[in-house]
């Protein structure tokens, strides 16, 4: 035994816990023990705590302590209740539910009426003077228990009912009488032995500890487990069991059972809502085999019942200061409270409630902020497909890829980014579909309404960059074959989708669908954008608490948020969405289309002067780029990265190349061009270009690269300073590893801008910093900091050097396998890795400010937009984060919680 | 003018300083302060200090303070020889030398008779009685001023001067009279004219100064910059400046100049070696116009100053305990010392030298161990071409590359692997040219003397994996066209090397030459190998040199030394060099050859039963590895590497297979393995393999390949106990970023072990550790000790993922941008990056060891066997290093002199 079960208390009795011990009693015991201290009508009862399960799921077996705990805290409820569990001739009946700190499906839920037996059965007929409720409620525990507990297949118990009520003629149940139960149970049991191999336990305790466990071991089911997977629940907290004295809704007309929510869970209105089922136990509600009446029916039926309900009701919503849902049983006229937890809630309701909360007085701001997050509000934005045709079968579902990027997207199915561009300037919309996607797809990702691949990631090429365009994506669609050379996709079940077919696409769910889906744009969206006033919804509201929610972020958070955003449509956008300037620049997406012959010519140059006249032509147009970029952020800093990938994504694949020039020399025709184009690739190519020459390598390697760029930048802002506008231009260096790299190209830098300052006659006040985005940098912060105005964390790259993992390789090839078994929580690439990144992070910052005390720092990866990774910066003490326009709201509310979070 | 230049002393006088401020006043200055304070006849004179060089090279002007500070100790020297500067009728002259730290090529030498002027020239010959001293004295000042200050081309002067001789009818310069000289002074102040437009100066301060300046300058001469990095050394340490009045050694008969060694530089032996030039000035020795006569003639020239001479020697030899190298100039039978320092030595005379100067009781053995280092000794361990054939013209250089393995290697060009085993079979020998090796290419690597390639760096995969053989390579030639396919090569001028020439290569230079060079092997080697006693040579005395160095070293090392051997053969060589184990056997290097097929046969696995059947196939192969190695380290540890390198490694190339494939479908003859295989390689490509799905990953991904291995491991270790022998296997987990996969891999091990041990009744007593080769492994060291007994650091991926850079893409595209620019002084992957990687490494020691005090630490990256990084590797508190066969003696030795340095 080891010292943590010695000191442990295993049972808590509903009078000794409360609802701040969700961690030790899980929601269910925690809040029942809570309406047990309100002085509420519950049933007497106790909870193993979580910390037993745990020990269970270690060590394969119960802590030695808790049976005897268990049989004390069973002692003394039998003895309060005045009947022994399972006495014949006056059964105590109890319930067995599990209950995690956060509820999850896949998880036993509940076994009633343990205690019944053979030998009690009659002796509950007595007590309640009701034959037919002792048999029924005998008949719930042998299927419950059979099924849940002892695994039997829950069908084979069904399928004997019904045979039961068509023997009878009866519509419901309710048509059985005690015989028929009787025969019922004795059928059941058949089935157990049958199925199990073993009888049906007549011990009352055993079938309590066998529930116990039962609900310890759904801890682990496959559901379960991929639940947990999906919303980042640890694996290890394990579950509680509650063990409740049973109350009867089906002794009767007097009796029944319901649910109830404070408010309107799907909207947030304010209002009594639930549902109420007389004569019956709690399963039936749920499996619907008789139909509910809406809960103010309840009034007619027991007005005493009714009021005292009413009265609860009210007390919980402001005990817990919030939307609770209840689930109640009257038992002969008597109201008993089974269950009270804060309610789940819609996005639009959380919102709505944490404003009326506010205006109540019930919380105030930095509360309301912790009532919604992040992920409710990105869900606000998305259009959306309308529910009834989705769902309905009207369209067919052809697929299930990751949901990269959410949205809901229409558009007919095209092959290619040539494609794409020329049918959506005729006003086609278009999906465009690849196996995967690289920078040569931009165009057509533009021109799309949304991206589907085969291949890929959430932090694939395709996701990354329809994320940064808030576009709709589904990616790693792996059952669907793409086809691209005879334009068609193979869906399972042999559908052919060929190009110019109808497809939708929902980025939200992964859902992929043949034909046209409705799609409702986002009224949240359209207020962001300035198309919505914030009060134009007045009867629903949901504008306006969005609106107010995000003024309370405003208003508390120290975080600044900026968008990474590399054209005037993104940054406008961007501000639009809050942006409190630009995080990230990305120049070399200014060189791609058209201009992407010009780095060809750069790349190729063989000669001084070759390679002067290629920088030369890209000059002009990078000025251009960037006084378009300053104009759209006019008075806000906007950081811009000089080039950043190697050269060779600019030219064709080396492997495709290869394979046309040897197919064209085998028919005698190899092209010149393609020749010389080869012999420039063979150069270039890298084994892993993610490691080569790149960043600030290029510019250290290529000269007159980075001195174009950063004259472009500096004779850019002084043009918008001729013009008398505030351009608040900051230049940043990828890559760099060591302070030298950063001291030579600053140097080369100053000397341009001053250049420009001369030719100019203007003063142009240009920061210049660097990515943090290698783990050298971030050890060496403190040299590097000598040298930088700014840090901005390179969270992406950092991730994959900090692992040795490159987000386009392997997410595909072992990220399922790592979440399967648990290696991950959830994908290091969208929440940072506290631990090691994190760790990285912290500590440069901390070197960084120690050599300059007012180091400008930020982030720029795409976990600037991610929620826990926001308050993770919050919290290192960062100026900024910086994500794509679209997320830029959910940083500005995360932000806000984390500034408002209690400690 | 910045605190620091207010506060420094810029300027020492010989008294001020002794020999251990070389940091400050440069070797030679340091030394001739040195000697000064010891008593020895040298003339007086200041210096100054390399901090002004400092200031002056980083402000680009001399810091203001130093110009009164020279002031102020030229009037003190004037004070002190009773005369001034270029005063007219008795003028006192000086030269003006450099002195760094370290000497270095390219750097200015000396201008000497500093303060000859026009107007003082016919005080000097009144003075010195000698019209034709004072003109040849004023000759030289105004050519070498000419040369070295003013940049004028030294031909011109030297044509003038044979010119003169022509016209006379003289042999050598002492034809040339007074009147000769006084004309040739006036052509070649006229040439300085004419060559930079300026005056030559006759103002004897400005000639200092100027003369000063010129020092500075030439620290950053391009052969300087190119020499310190090659060596090293620091680029901002600057030079110091060393002003001494003159003495003259051309006088007449009676006077002279001479350089001498306290003991034989070339071989060590004792005794004493020199040269002497009677009327002569030093740098006449050095330009070789007049023959020298050995030092021992001085005796019967002037038997007081040779005295005095041998006398001052034994005092510098005692006084430095070491080999000093010495220049003298006597001036009408005055003996001046002008310069003395610790002599050089070739690698051979150092280990003698050492152990001589302990026989005499001058130097411990600690000492002994400071005066050696590993890379003399691993120059004295490759066998080398005769000089006199490689220098003489009797063969063609025909190109030079990077010396990336050292030895001399001659055989015939062959361009493939499998001609190289099928040559090499038949008693050829080969030498194996590509473009660049990949695993495909072992085989003929093996067979091979040596390689040459056209691509890579230091690092390439040929350098580290001829390194790991010992074999020579030579790299990274790019001048060199390599044709596999026409299999010939093409050198620079046209000469074609086809299969079958003879050429020889030379990995410690980087020459490649047509035709045989004879070969010369390392009687080291042989001691070493064992084939040679240590006291075999007793002429010579090396090997017994390097015998008693080696065991100082063994006796005082705190490091051990291990080997990274994948094989029987490597480990029983690593053994006889003196390794203490094997820390890095790679077992994917099993997995080459014939065996290549099983692993294709693993890949293209589509269902379980063929995949158990691959593995199935290659456990006995593995186990049969394993026994034999086993065998060849018995009793000592032997760390196995779990699979590491991602599998496509194990398939053909990519573009290479698609080109094959796409030429054979338009002959409409596909062959459907090359299809199959061609799916199986697209469906493993990665964009950034070495980020990809390798290691760890490989064995969580691919079920039952690492249980394979380790069930190979444990039966083979269970076979030799069974054999009464002591096997002691350590199994390390690649490529672990997270405590996790260590666990899961752990489990997996675990049970197959205890599997083997119940099958053989033995307790197999299996280490499990892991490679510390990902920042992320580095920053949680903490959390994987748990899992881990033992940590290997795995420095040359750990140099990868922290840098960012890969080490087969980057050396040939960037790092010699690099070395240029100064970024790195030496290659990462060379030595050891303290600030970035090894900040990791002794991060990582302590968190480990915090957790896990017995943790076992070594390391087993290429940077085991660098001298440098060795003695970081003693200082963080590694157990062990682990390195190639061939630099086991160098670390060996490394590691004492790590544990001997004097702190």
């Amino acid at each position: 035994m080891s010292a943590r079960q010695k000191q442990q208390k295993f049972v808590y009795d509903f009078t000794e816990g409360n609802k701040d011990l969700k961690d030790l009693l899980g929601g269910k015991g925690a809040n029942l023990a809570e309406m047990t201290n309100l002085g509420l009508p519950v049933p007497p009862g106790f909870t193993i705590t979580t910390e037993a399960c745990r020990v269970y799921l270690e060590s394969g077996a119960e802590p030695a302590a808790l049976r005897d705990e268990v049989s004390a805290h069973l002692e003394a409820l039998e003895k309060r209740m005045g009947k022994r569990l399972g006495q014949a001739d006056d059964p105590l009946l109890v319930s067995v539910r599990s209950g995690a700190k956060f509820s999850m499906p896949g998880m036993m839920d509940t076994v009633l009426n343990i205690g019944l037996s053979d030998a009690s059965v009659a002796g509950l007929a007595a007590q309640a003077d009701n034959e037919r409720f002792a048999w029924d409620s005998y008949r719930r525990l042998v299927q419950m228990f059979g099924k849940t507990v002892m695994d039997v297949d829950g069908d084979l118990f069904e399928e004997a009912m019904e045979a039961a009520k068509r023997a009878k003629g009866a519509d419901s149940d309710l048509g059985l009488d005690a015989g028929d139960l009787k025969q019922l149970v004795a059928d059941f049991q058949q089935i157990v032995l049958k199925e199990t191999g073993r009888e049906f336990p007549q011990e009352p305790r055993e079938q309590m500890d066998l529930a116990v466990r039962a609900v310890f071991d759904s801890w682990n089911t496959e559901r379960a487990k991929l639940y947990r997977r999906q919303e980042r629940i640890p694996g290890d907290l394990g579950t509680a069991v509650t063990v409740c004295s049973m109350v009867f809704g089906n002794l009767g007309p007097d009796s029944g059972t319901g649910v109830a929510f404070t408010r309107d869970p799907a909207s947030g209105a304010q209002g009594t809502y639930g549902d109420y089922l007389q004569n019956a136990q709690g399963e039936d509600v749920v499996a619907g085999i008789r139909n509910t009446v809406p809960l103010a029916e309840l009034e007619g039926i027991d007005k005493t019942s009714y009021d005292q309900l009413m009265s609860i009701m009210q007390t919980l919503e402001t005990h817990y200061r919030d939307l609770c849902d209840i689930e109640f049983t009257i038992e002969r006229g008597h109201l008993w409270m089974l269950q009270t937890r804060v309610g789940k809630r819609t996005a639009a309701a959380a919102f709505r409630i944490a404003t009326q909360l506010v205006d109540q007085g019930l919380i105030d701001e930095a509360e309301a902020l912790q009532r919604v997050t992040g992920a409710q509000l990105s869900q606000l934005m998305f259009p959306r497909f309308e529910d009834t045709v989705a769902d309905s079968g009207q369209v067919k579902r052809i697929g299930w890829g990751i949901a990269a990027s959410p949205g809901a997207a229409v558009g007919k199915a095209v092959f290619d980014s040539y494609t794409a561009v020329k049918w959506s300037r005729s006003g086609e919309q278009v999906i465009l579909i690849r196996r995967e996607t690289n920078p040569d797809d931009l165009n057509g990702m533009i021109a799309a309404e949304g991206i589907l691949t085969s291949r890929g990631g959430k932090t694939s090429h395709a996701a990354v960059v329809a994320r940064g365009m808030g576009k709709t994506c589904v990616c790693g669609a792996e059952e669907l074959e793409v086809d691209t050379k005879r334009r068609r996709l193979t869906a399972p079940g042999g559908v052919v989708i060929e190009e110019g077919d109808l497809i939708s696409i929902d980025g939200s769910t992964g859902k992929i669908y043949l034909g046209e889906v409705p799609v409702v744009p986002s009224p949240v969206v359209e207020y962001f954008e300035g198309r919505m006033h914030a009060g134009a919804d007045e009867a629903d509201g949901l504008v306006q608490a969005v609106h107010r929610v995000m003024a309370y972020a405003d208003r508390v958070r120290r975080l600044q948020v900026r968008a990474n955003a590399d054209n005037a449509e993104d940054a406008a956008r961007a501000r639009r969405f809050g942006a409190q300037g630009i995080g990230l620049c990305r120049t070399e997406h200014m060189f791609l289309g058209e201009r992407r012959e010009m780095v060809e010519r750069l790349v190729l140059a063989d000669t001084d002067t070759e390679r002067e006249e290629a920088l030369g032509a890209l000059l002009p147009l990078q000025k251009a780029d960037f006084i378009e970029l300053f104009e759209a952020m006019d008075g806000l800093p906007v950081t811009v990265r000089l080039l950043d990938p190697p050269l060779h994504e600019f030219l064709p694949d080396i492997t495709e190349l290869s394979v046309r020039v040897a197919l064209a020399e085998s028919r005698k025709d190899a092209n010149e061009n393609d020749l010389r184009l080869l012999q420039a690739v063979h150069k270039l190519h890298e084994q892993n270009p993610m490691l080569g020459l790149r960043g600030v390598r290029l510019g250290l390697v290529i000269p007159g690269l980075f001195a174009m760029q950063v004259r472009a930048i500096a004779e850019a802002v002084a043009h918008r300073k001729a013009a008398k506008c505030d351009p608040r231009a900051e230049i940043m260096i990828p890559l760099v590893g060591t302070v030298q790299e950063l001291e030579i190209v600053r140097e080369e830098a100053d000397r341009v801008i001053a250049d420009v300052e001369a030719a100019t006659g203007t003063r142009l006040k240009l920061a210049i910093g660097t990515m943090i985005e290698l783990p050298r940098a971030a050890l060496t912060a403190g040299q590097i900091a000598e040298a930088a105005e700014f840090f901005s964390f390179g969270t992406n790259d950092l991730t994959q050097t900090v692992w040795g993992f490159s987000r386009d390789d392997v997410e595909a090839s072992f990220f399922t396998a790592y979440l399967e078994k648990g290696i991950f929580g959830v994908s290091p690439f969208e929440t940072i890795d506290k631990d090691g990144v994190g760790s990285l992070v912290r500590s440069a910052v901390e070197a960084g400010r120690a050599t300059r005390p007012d180091l400008k720092l930020g982030i720029c990866g795409e976990h600037g937009g991610d929620p826990e990774s926001v308050h993770f910066f919050h919290e290192v003490g960062l100026d900024y984060v910086s994500c794509s326009p679209f997320r830029i709201p959910v940083a500005r509310l995360e932000a806000g919680r984390a500034a408002a979070k209690p400690h």
